[in-house]
């Protein structure tokens, strides 16, 4: 090193506490040594941290051990109710708790109020990578992060190192809901797949022939989503439509007898069908999707 | 014009006739008349052929006049029972017909045949474009053709005037099929966003801000479309997973309560969700999507 006093006064990087050193751990805990960060780990089966230790984490004993180690606490579990076991007795007072195990929105918005009532800040966040991604720029990877403003712009920095950061406001259930929002759209995205693959599955027609299409068909498909939420925005769901929901509607009898015709299970496409089939039926057939999402939504749970 | 034999000898584009001029079929003549081809038209109610008729068609007093006009022969009507219909007088021998209605693989197989017994060669297509894309070569906006080789060859360059050409091959079930499956994807990629912009609807969140987030997430999961090629392929559908269905289907529990925390239905998503633990339970945990599409396909149809 040509910089001679960095061997004694090395950069100084927010050092931290990682509880969970699961798949998701572990790579987080990778990233933020990579960058330089002191880190704390501790697991409940202490074997599962034996990598981290030899790639230079210490290991706490006990989560309470972990949690008094460091003012950032950042906890990785496998579910919300993990993490109430894993710190029932930690002393959460004067911590900064960052949160990113997956759970819904009532799930975050609870444990920051239980957070709050022990004296530490709390950030809620939802991460949208999967471990070989994090730790890589590159890679498109990212945390939504909601709760505490000012817990995230002072870790901001610390925060970026293992993912990019996105601050989706202050009521802490907004992360997990972006978290989940997006992963229910994906879970459509998949079983509109699936049975596209299973339409062409007994003809002579090669799949790698055939992914390309699809997967152009969809990326240029995808933004339709801009135009429901000016639709959504402005109130006129008929607003710039140009194939609209009874044209739809009446295709969607081709869709079902060429499943029948291929000898596949429509099963995946039917209560989207059914449920625009109602739209139309309600008066709407000139409008586009906007209003589908009104009928979804049964009722109100908070308010 | 610098070139003064222009006016006495345009250059010469094949002449054809097309039948419908709906909504799709205006704008398919418009982009031939633009492209500088002569163009026959017939519509069922004539007075939806007046506007093209005053940009330079021709408009015929039957269809058997308007497949008489011209060898190449383009029908855009609503179903296949419509073309029925339209072709019943006509005589189609020596004719080439390209059919552009939209129809079932079935359809398209069983009118191929149709058409051989008249003596005229065929052409299947799957427009995949809205009538504004089509005659706009920046628009992305293609149409599928399979069934004869030699027809599509022949008229390749005057197929490609209104937008792209892709063929897919001699069965002229194809065209139909790859077109059928890209909606069909395209349904369950619309029904993943209608749930996602549901479960935000009552928040104090902007559907502007939330579809850039959507939008960008959906265009980064869709190419995992060419990894379920790949394990179709080799028929190894645990090869490269990195999010086994065991892991997505524990997720699926966060996904549905935080519908029922928002008030959401989840009737869209739950087909998805059901086969995905059929295919858990069935041992296959440490696999990817790739074993649901057999579990949709019920039966083979065709032997
Ligand atoms: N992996 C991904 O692709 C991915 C992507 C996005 C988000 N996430 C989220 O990241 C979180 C962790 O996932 P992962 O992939 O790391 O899962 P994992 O490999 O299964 O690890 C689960 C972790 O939770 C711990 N744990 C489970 N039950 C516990 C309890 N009752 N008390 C204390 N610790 C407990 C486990 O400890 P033991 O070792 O003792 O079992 C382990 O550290 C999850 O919320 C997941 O949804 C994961
Ligand atoms: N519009 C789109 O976004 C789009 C996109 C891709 C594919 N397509 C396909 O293109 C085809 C035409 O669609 P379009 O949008 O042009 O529909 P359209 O505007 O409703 O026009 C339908 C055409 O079919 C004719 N027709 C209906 N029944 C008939 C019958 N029994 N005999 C003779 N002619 C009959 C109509 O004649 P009349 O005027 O006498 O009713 C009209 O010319 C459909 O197969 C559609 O699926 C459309």
């Amino acid at each position: 090193m040509t910089d001679n006093t960095s061997a004694t006064a090395p950069v100084s990087r927010t050092p931290l506490t990682l509880l969970g050193t699961g798949a998701m751990g572990t790579a987080l805990a990778r990233a933020w040594l990579a960058a330089g960060h002191p880190v704390t780990v501790w697991n409940r089966t202490p074997a599962r941290a034996d990598a981290l230790a030899a790639e230079g984490a210490a290991v706490a004993a006990s989560a309470a051990e972990a949690v008094a180690a460091n003012r950032l606490v950042v906890a990785c579990l496998l579910d919300d109710a993990s993490l109430g076991e894993a710190l029932g007795g930690a002393d959460l007072t004067g911590r900064d708790l960052v949160n990113l195990t997956t759970g819904t929105p009532g799930q975050g918005r609870a444990r920051a109020a239980w957070a709050a009532a022990r004296g530490a800040r709390f950030l809620d966040g939802g991460i949208m990578a999967v471990p070989p991604m994090i730790g890589d720029p590159e890679s498109g990877g990212y945390v939504f992060y909601s709760g505490s403003r000012a817990l995230f712009e002072e870790h901001r920095d610390t925060l970026a190192a293992p993912a990019g950061t996105r601050y989706v406001g202050d009521d802490p259930g907004f992360a997990a809901l972006h978290d989940v929002a997006l992963l229910s759209a994906m879970s459509g995205l998949f079983a509109g797949v699936v049975h596209a693959f299973a339409l062409i599955r007994r003809e002579d027609i090669a799949p790698r022939d055939f992914a390309p299409l699809l997967v152009s068909w969809l990326t240029a498909m995808a933004p339709a989503a801009h135009q429901t939420a000016e639709q959504l925005e402005s109130g006129d769901y008929a607003k710039g439509v140009v194939s609209n929901l009874a044209m739809q509607s009446a295709g969607n009898a081709t869709l079902l007898r060429t499943a029948e015709e291929q000898g596949v299970s429509a099963e995946l496409l039917t209560p989207y069908m059914e449920l625009m089939a109602r739209r139309v039926a309600d008066g709407h057939g000139d409008e586009d999707g906007a209003g589908m999402i009104d009928l979804l939504v049964r009722a109100a749970t908070r308010d």
